[in-house]
């Protein structure tokens, strides 16, 4: 995102942002070729790192510089480094490694739902006749648990610290749309006492119980497969979650979901919504406001809800008020909703 | 182009940049279904804009909102409206619209050259058979022809004024490549005593001859329709123009061309060189410096050179001596080569 830094009339912004897609292809490209790895491996000059990713010497010369603009590594005379978040997030020896979420997040198949983008505009919904990423069973979302998981063992553990700081109470939550599970499972790591039903389909779920063995908590760990809209929640959860899924679906879809929520939450019971909740303004906080446009393009009626927004559907479902809580460094933000 | 503000680890540049080509697409998006302009007539909710777009409210919303996030509108309560750039830049009503310059910068054609940019890094250039923007009489020179020259107007009556700032002596201007015409007729309209001949497509040269008639100079205008490595240029020339001309071909066949120049220019002319031209450290001004991305998935072996590396080339073809110039607010600068 960025601000016009001049008051003289200037065509920069527009000029970048008509070519922000260049950053796009380029991060992607370094990705692909491993350019971060070889660097963190020592591989410092564009004749170095050129020989390792097994490409053009003028090709890394010019990708690495425009990674330096990006501000995706440094360069001294020659020598190019990582800076502290390329090492931590993009070289593939690291185990906070992200390289992986490209594989979900830049998909072509995502990435083609922004073409003829007008068109998207004037209909007002993704223009994928399947219905987008919400159309059933769809592959993407086992895309989704593995390359994402990374990306979410934060947010993940926060949550559960936010939810359950002392760990030492008893605990059946239902994970809804579970994905890779993290959400629950970072509950269920940190409580012995806690365990976790997951409810996605029958093949994300695969990646759930992979991610629930890993972690020594598989005991503790059962799934529901099917639609979340479709199979029975059973009952008597202290809490619910609901992590990345309401944006997916218009107001009406996500109320008829919160009943159902509802009836399963014992008495007390929580549901704990994650969610990019941007200010009432729809523009602030820019980056989590900006999740709306990734919805208009990939969903037929998803949105980045307000929590104006969200504590209407909670309370036309039932739930008897909401809180809204940050979640830092995260931009992401929790809504506590109280059965 | 984005830099970390946090010292804390943070993905999320990567998660800005690996969804930046929304950023494009969304601006596209904008200009095909003239919401600027709509905004400028004074319609300033997402239900009055929609209503003047033919869109969808909730696609308009959406849209706007994000347009506001990326900084090409505001937004006060539910009303959107235009930065003063928006304003003079994007709204069609505006003589210094640049909208149309959409035609040649984001085509679908050039933005395919960027996928599978890891292939472009590891062959060196661009993938595109037929060489890409450079390939003979390619039609995309028409539409930069017409779509980039209201974003040249500006840099042309700078390179003017700093070349010929006193507009009292005789002038007779080479204009290689010259695309709209704009560079040599900017020196045509200033001074009486110019005359320009534009070399370029014999198609692109069409738009140059109408710039030339709306400008009232067409009788000090003329044309010699070919490629500016085939053509004979004639000689006597005081100066000869290579506006965004040289970043397209390796040194060699630039140099090539060089001699030509310099056998054209009469005793004491002067090659004026608009480019790229990034400092020695290839990653700054970061505008400028970007611009080798641009070259290298759209050009066999084009590139954003230095002005050491263009100093080189002049000295090689035989100039006695080259400096370069800012041409602010241009984020491109101006290399002056005496023969």
């Amino acid at each position: 995102m960025t601000t016009p830094t001049t008051r003289q009339p200037s065509p920069q912004l527009f000029f970048q942002t008509i070519n922000a897609y260049q950053q796009t292809e380029a991060l992607k490209a370094a990705i692909e070729l491993e350019v971060f790895t070889a660097i963190g491996e020592g591989n410092s000059t564009a004749a170095d790192i050129a020989k390792r990713c097994n490409a053009a010497e003028r090709g890394v010369r010019v990708l690495c510089d425009f990674l330096c603009i990006m501000g995706f590594l440094s360069k001294d005379g020659n020598r190019y480094a990582l800076t502290q978040d390329s090492a931590i997030f993009l070289d593939k020896r690291s185990p906070a490694y992200l390289g992986g979420a490209t594989e979900f997040i830049s998909t072509q198949d995502l990435m083609d739902n922004f073409k003829n983008f007008a068109d998207v505009v004037r209909k007002g919904g993704t223009l994928n006749k399947e219905g987008g990423t919400v159309s059933p069973d769809n592959p993407i979302w086992v895309k989704f648990a593995r390359g994402m998981a990374p990306m979410m063992a934060l947010p993940a553990q926060l949550t559960a610290q936010l939810i359950d700081p002392n760990a030492d109470q008893k605990l059946k939550i239902l994970d809804i749309a579970a994905g890779h599970g993290l959400y629950g499972l970072a509950f269920a790591e940190k409580n012995p006492q806690a365990s976790v039903v997951a409810v996605d389909w029958p093949n994300v779920l695969e990646v759930a119980k992979e991610n629930a063995a890993a972690k020594g908590v598989a005991d503790r760990f059962s799934t529901i497969p099917g639609s979340a809209f479709d199979v029975d929640y059973g009952e008597g959860y202290d809490l619910v979650l609901l992590t990345n899924f309401l944006h997916h679906f218009d107001p009406e879809t996500n109320e008829k979901l919160l009943r159902k929520v509802h009836a399963a939450l014992a008495p007390g019971g929580r549901a704990v919504t994650l969610e990019f909740v941007p200010n009432e303004d729809r523009i602030s906080p820019p980056e989590t406001a900006a999740f709306s446009v990734m919805m208009l393009g990939s969903t037929p009626s998803g949105d980045a809800y307000t929590f104006v927004e969200l504590e209407r559907m909670f309370a036309n479902a039932g739930f008897s008020r909401s809180e809204i809580q940050q979640l830092p460094p995260s931009i992401q933000q929790v809504v506590i909703s109280q059965k």
